[in-house]
């Protein structure tokens, strides 16, 4: 069975890493997104890519969900010392990635060889496919500061400034990845990993081919809202500003033309019979808060499981 | 009085270091050569801007000359993990000046304005000049590997290739700047530090106008070469591989035409008749081994002096 994944950061790193430890290696493949990528003290960055690697090879800070644990900011306090940007936290070894990866780009690699080369690296079994290769940056629109980059808003105004609307820049022009096409392809099970559906999985689902190719597989969401919040992020506070409930059906509407299952968590179930509206997309209630292995393996096994039932 | 020397890495450093010890800082300047800049993982590194201005904000490294102290290599052991080139060592703190250094430059600041910055935030009062803001590349022309960059050549190589010859890229087109025409016509006594004069020094006297202004001012330099070594560096293998006696006598000769006084170890004063042609320029022997802070002082000291007593 071949099941491919498509995950934003934190909340779909989570979901991945237990796929990853119950699957045969090449059965399972993640597709990342790539809009949140940026360039910072001439390095570029992938912030999603970097956390999917980290969770996989188990490195990564289980505190935060990102970053690496047993992390040391030498250089970061020493940037303070320049009064440098100090908004976007970079760890020393975070730092090597970003270097290696700024050091293969100029050499003519890319992302998607360099992505390769780093979870080898990082001895890490599974296929991580960016979503393409080419740049494709999410631009968010707000109130108070126009368009400003995703990892501004995110990161240096900590999601608050209220969203208008997002856009991918480039989008126009790029594509997905050979690699990206192939897998979905051969794929048997697509999972929507519980990311942010405005910003982790509509960058991927906004590239030509995919969503027509989604439509013809199997497809399972998770939702990333859990009792009328967000897990992590601004997913709440987007749908709010779109004047959207603040629920897992909200997330469901924006996948309607290709989901088969979603799944929402045990604690939403009561308000199924409210939002649910007469559709072929089935809704499976099971804990989704996915912050422990055990967790996050549970989950895994629970999406296999419905694979099979309804395939 | 104005004091304005030409240095390169380690040795001019630390001659510089002694003058910024003894004179009000607006009494004295440094210009840097700029030849060594590359590029390395993304970033724009500096090795003689940064060596000159850790030694003069007192934070150098004093086992290796370069480098700062109580330095970590977190982000470099983190490198190896993904075998990336490790012939180019990076600190921790290091690497926070390059990473500002080339976020700066992506931001538009010429070099100039960097190190400006960069030595108001080091705490260093005197002016630390880069001798163009224009791309100039020493190229080394080796048996071995034909032209390689200086850093390869240095680094990567242990400077252990036979040379050949040295090409200043981008000379041509490259002007000092404005800061170092007028420093150096501001200038009462220019002194040429004991640095490599094929890599060092000539890069900067390769600029346009810099000879000319040199010839109308009163100059003293510093040997490099002590009893038949170079104190640090490939100068020895240099003046052997161009057929030249390793002695101060053949640096003092490249900079006969603008030469006032010329300082010699005393341990090198036995040769002087063996060497010295009828010429104009004094010759002073005194101790020029300044691998302290005392002795960079007692040498800058001294170089004051006989400015004051020939002038």
């Amino acid at each position: 069975m071949k099941i491919v994944a498509l995950a934003g950061g934190v909340g779909g790193a989570r979901l991945a890493h237990g796929f990853s430890k119950i699957l045969i290696p090449n059965e399972f493949t993640v597709i990342v997104n790539t809009g949140d990528d940026f360039s910072h003290f001439g390095l570029y960055i992938s912030p999603d890519i970097d956390t999917v690697c980290y969770m996989l090879a188990d490195i990564s800070n289980s505190q935060t969900g990102w970053g690496r644990k047993n992390e040391s900011f030498s250089v970061f306090e020493t940037l303070k010392e320049f009064d440098a940007p100090d908004w976007f936290l970079l760890g020393d070894k975070d730092l090597a990635l970003h270097l290696e990866r700024t050091r293969l780009l100029e050499k003519g690699y890319s992302i998607t060889q360099i992505t390769d080369k780093i979870r080898r690296f990082l001895g890490i079994k599974n296929h991580i496919l960016p979503m393409s290769d080419d740049e494709i940056r999410t631009i968010v629109n707000t109130v108070e500061f126009g368009e400003i980059s995703f990892q501004e808003y995110f990161v240096k105004y900590k999601f608050q400034p209220k969203t208008i609307g997002f856009r991918f820049n480039g989008i126009e022009k790029a594509r997905p990845t050979q690699a990206v096409i192939e897998s979905l392809e051969k794929a048997d099970l697509v999972v929507i990993c519980p990311s942010n559906p405005f910003v982790s999985i509509n960058p991927i689902l906004s590239l030509p081919k995919i969503r027509a190719i989604l439509k013809n597989k199997f497809v399972i969401g998770v939702s990333p809202i859990i009792g009328g919040k967000a897990v992590k992020g601004p997913l709440a506070l987007m749908l709010e500003n779109d004047g959207l409930p603040v629920n897992p059906f909200s997330v469901k509407n924006m996948y309607e033309d290709f989901l088969n299952i979603f799944i929402i968590d045990k604690s939403d179930g009561p308000i199924v019979k409210d939002y649910i509206q007469p559709s072929s997309i089935i809704i499976s209630t099971t804990e989704i808060l996915i912050k422990n292995l055990n967790a996050q393996i549970q989950l895994a096994n629970k999406i296999i499981d419905l694979y099979e039932k309804y395939k």
